[in-house]
C-alpha cells in the first residue's frame, strides 16, 4: 500500500473549498477506499489574506503557481475555471507525470484531444467528470459503462442556469427579463449572463459529449448555438397547448456519417422525462443502439454537487496510483463530418404576428408552399384589437431548416406580416 | 499491445446470443477500443444440436464446463443465471485467476461478498453491471462516480415486469390477474411469475445496490418484502386522488447507524420522477451527502440493453487486462444493522370495507387513537348498496410499522368492519 498519495489544488473558490473540506473531513473514509492516505499538500490561490469559509493551515497557501505544482505531487486539481492560466497550469502538470483532475469545461472543450494525447504520452490521466453536469456521472459513463454501444444521439439539458429561467417563464408567466433577474437575485445567474444565456455554457458542454460519445473531436465552435434571450412568456403558453415544453437542449445526433450538433431552445414533447426536467436540474439522455435511451438526472451545479464528482476523479486517480498500471488512453478514432444547420430536417413552430383581417392565411399558406414547407397547424392566438393585429402559431411537418429559413424571409417580406415573434425548431 | 484477449462465454441463451453477436459483428470497433482483439474462445451450452439465432462456428461449442474454462481464457462471461452451477464456475474461474463478468443477480445477492474476496485475493476482478438494470449504469457509478459519497438512500424501480402490470393497473384500469396475463402474453412475465411479482428478484437486485452503496454486505434474506399480488384496480383509483402512484418500491435507506431495506408496494408522490417510470422501464435515485439526488433511468432488461451492459464490463476487463496493474478491490468497510421493520416510520395508506351505516368511524378513528397512529384524512369510497357496504380509504401521518399493524389487527376485529382491503406504506 502506498503510504501517501499526494494532492495539489488550484484554486479555492466554491468547488475548490468543497473539496479542501472533504478531503479533510473524510479523510479516514478516503483512505479505507482508496487504500492510501490523502494528503493536500499546497493549494494555489490568487489572495494568501483573504477570508474563507474552509479553514485551511495558511502554510498549505501559496500564490505561487510554480512553486504550487513542484516537489512531491502526485495528482493536481484544477479548479480555477476559464481558459487561462488553467490550460498551462494543466499541461505543465500532465508534463511532469502527474495526474489531473479538472472541472474545466471551457479548456477541455477547446483543448480535450491535446490534453488526452500528452496525459497518454506520460502514461498518466486527465479526468473531468466535473465538467458537465455537476454531481451526476456523465463522463465516466461514456467512456466506460456505454462503450459497447454505437451512440446514436446525446440530447441534454446541462445549464442549470437557463433551465431555472425557462421554468420560471413557463409556470408562472414571467418574461424573460424578470426571470432572469429572479435569477440573478437566487445567485442561479451572474451578473453578467452571456456566458449562460447565449449557450456558450452548454456548448462547451456539449462538445465535451459529443466528443466521448462519437470517438471524434468536435470542438464549440462546431456547434450550432443560439440563446434563449428571445423567448416569450406565451410561446411556453402556445407550446403546452401543443403538448410541448420548451427547453435550451443540446442535441448531439449521428445521420449517417455525419453529426448534428447544437444547442438552441427546443419544443419537446410534454411527455419525454426530458420535458419534466425543470428547475436548476440537469439531465442527459443517451441512445445507444444496444441500451437503448439511458437518462441520467440529478444537480448540475453547486459546490457540493461538483465536489462529488471531483473527488469520485481523485479517488479513481488515486486508486490507480496505487493499484499500479497504466490508465487506459482514450482515442479519437473516428473522422466525423459535421452536418450543416441548413440541413437539419425536424419540425418546426413559427409564431407571427399579422393585420387581422379576413385572407391574410392565403399569402402565408403560399410562401410556405413555395418552399415546399408543409403546415401541419395553423392556430390563431389572441388578438389585439386597438392595433389591428392578430397572433399565427404554425407547426410545420418535417421540413428543411433551408426551406424553412427561406420562407420565413418570404413570409416577413409580405404585406400582411407585422414580423416573426419566433421560428423554434421542434426535437420529437 | 497484448495481441489477444480470450474469452469464455458461459450460457447462450438470450443474452448470450446478444453478446456472442456483438463480440463478433463488432470486432474491429471493440479492438480499438480496448487496444486488443477480443477472441471468443468458447461457448458453455447444454444442447449441442439447438438452432439458435446467432450463427456460430460449432467447435466453439461445449457442454463440457470443464473443457470450457480450461485452457488460455482470459475472461469468464457467466450468462447461465440461476445459482447453480453458475456460482461454482465462478469461483472456479476466480481461483483459476481469470477475470468474471457475470449478468447474475441470484450468485451476487447471495454470495458476492465471497467472490470479491476470492477475485482480490487472486489479483483479478469480478464485475456484474449487467445484474442490476439492464443497459443501465448503476454498478460502476455507485463503485466509482459517487464514491465520495456518504449515501443516504437507494430508491428503485427494479424490475420490469412488475412495473408494467402496475402500469397497465393504474392505466388502464385492469385487475392483477388480467395484467399479469396480458404481460404473459408479450413476454413480460414468465409462465411462473413468482419470482417477480413476490419481489425476490428486486430483492436480489436491492441486496447488490445497497451493499456497494452502504459499503456492507446486506444478503436477501435480511430484505423485507412483499409482493404486488394483493393490489386492486381501486388503489391505483384512491392514490391517485391523493397524488401518489404506487410503484413496487425497493428502497435501502440509512437512519442513524442502522439501514432499512425493504421491496414493497409503495405509495410515490405523483411530482417524483421516480412516481412517471411506467411500463418496462427501471430508475434507480440515490441520495448521497455531496452528490444530492442523481437519477438513472432505462431499460432495465432484454437482450441488448443487457448486452451493453456485459459488454462493458467486458471490455473494461480486457483493458484491465492490456494494461496492467492490479484491479482495485472492493471492500465492504462498514457495520451497520439492519432496522427491524417494525421500526419504520413512514405514513400509511389503509384501505377498508365497513358496513354502510352511521358511526361507523368511531370505533375506527378509537382503534387508531389507541395506538396513538394519527389519522390525516379519511375519504369515504363507493358503497355497495345490495351488501349495504362502504369502502373507506385512510392516510395516516408518520408512525411506527408497529403500531400500524397493532391498529390492523384490532380494526380488523370490529363488528362494523368487513375487511382491511390493503395496507400500503407511502415514501415520501
Amino acid at each position: 500500500m502506498a503510504a501517501q498519495v499526494n494532492i495539489v489544488l488550484l484554486g479555492l473558490g466554491v468547488v475548490g473549498g468543497g473539496v479542501a473540506g472533504a478531503l479533510r473531513e473524510r479523510a479516514d473514509t478516503y483512505s479505507q477506499r482508496v487504500g492510501a492516505s490523502l494528503a493536500l499538500r499546497r493549494v494555489l490561490v490568487r489572495h494568501l489574506d483573504k477570508e474563507r469559509a474552509v479553514k485551511l493551515d495558511p502554510s498549505l497557501l501559496t500564490d505561487d503557481a510554480e512553486e504550487a505544482v513542484s516537489g512531491d505531487v502526485d495528482i493536481v486539481v484544477e479548479l480555477l475555471g476559464g481558459e487561462h492560466p488553467a490550460y498551462g497550469l494543466i499541461r505543465d502538470a500532465l508534463s511532469r507525470g502527474r495526474y489531473v483532475v479538472t472541472a474545466n469545461k471551457e479548456v477541455m472543450a477547446k483543448h480535450g484531444p491535446e490534453l488526452l494525447s500528452l496525459a497518454a504520452e506520460k502514461g498518466v490521466d486527465i479526468l473531468y467528470e466535473a465538467s458537465v453536469g455537476g454531481g451526476i456521472p456523465i463522463i465516466s459513463p461514456l467512456k466506460r459503462d456505454l462503450s459497447a454501444n454505437e451512440i446514436s444521439s446525446v440530447r441534454a439539458i446541462i445549464n442549470g442556469t437557463t433551465n431555472y429561467i425557462l421554468t420560471r417563464m413557463s409556470r408562472d408567466g414571467l418574461d424573460f427579463a424578470t426571470a432572469l433577474a429572479q435569477a440573478q437575485q437566487l445567485g442561479y445567474a451572474e451578473a453578467d449572463p452571456t456566458n449562460d444565456i447565449d449557450g456558450h455554457d452548454a456548448a462547451y458542454k456539449l462538445a465535451i459529449l459529443a466528443s466521448l460519445a462519437f470517438h471524434t473531436h468536435i470542438g464549440p465552435d462546431d456547434i450550432r448555438r443560439e440563446g434563449i434571450s428571445g423567448l416569450a412568456a406565451r410561446d411556453f403558453r402556445y407550446a403546452r397547448e401543443l403538448g410541448y415544453a420548451i427547453k435550451l437542449l443540446a442535441v448531439a445526433r449521428r445521420e449517417g456519417s455525419s453529426l448534428q450538433v447544437r444547442v438552441h431552445p427546443t419544443l419537446v414533447p410534454e411527455e419525454q422525462l426530458l420535458a419534466k426536467v425543470d428547475g436548476v436540474l440537469n439531465a442527459v439522455q443517451i441512445e445507444g443502439d444496444l441500451s437503448g435511451r439511458v437518462l441520467f438526472q440529478g444537480a448540475g451545479a453547486g459546490s457540493l454537487p461538483t465536489t462529488s464528482a471531483v473527488m469520485a476523479d481523485v479517488l479513481d486517480a488515486a486508486r490507480a496510483i496505487v493499484q499500479g498500471g497504466r490508465p487506459f488512453p482514450w482515442r479519437y478514432t473516428d473522422e466525423v463530418a459535421i452536418k450543416p444547420l441548413a440541413e437539419l430536417v425536424t419540425r418546426y413552430y413559427i409564431r407571427l404576428e399579422v393585420v387581422d383581417r379576413p385572407g391574410v392565411l392565403a399569402g402565408i399558406a403560399r410562401a410556405f408552399g413555395d418552399h415546399e414547407v408543409s403546415i401541419a397547424s395553423v392556430i390563431q392566438k389572441e388578438t389585439d384589437e386597438a392595433a389591428q393585429t392578430a397572433e399565427l402559431v404554425i407547426m410545420t411537418h418535417p421540413a428543411r431548416e433551408e426551406a424553412v429559413q427561406a420562407t420565413a424571409v418570404q413570409v416577413r417580406d409580405l404585406p400582411e406580416v407585422v414580423s416573426i415573434g419566433n421560428l423554434l425548431r421542434v426535437d420529437d
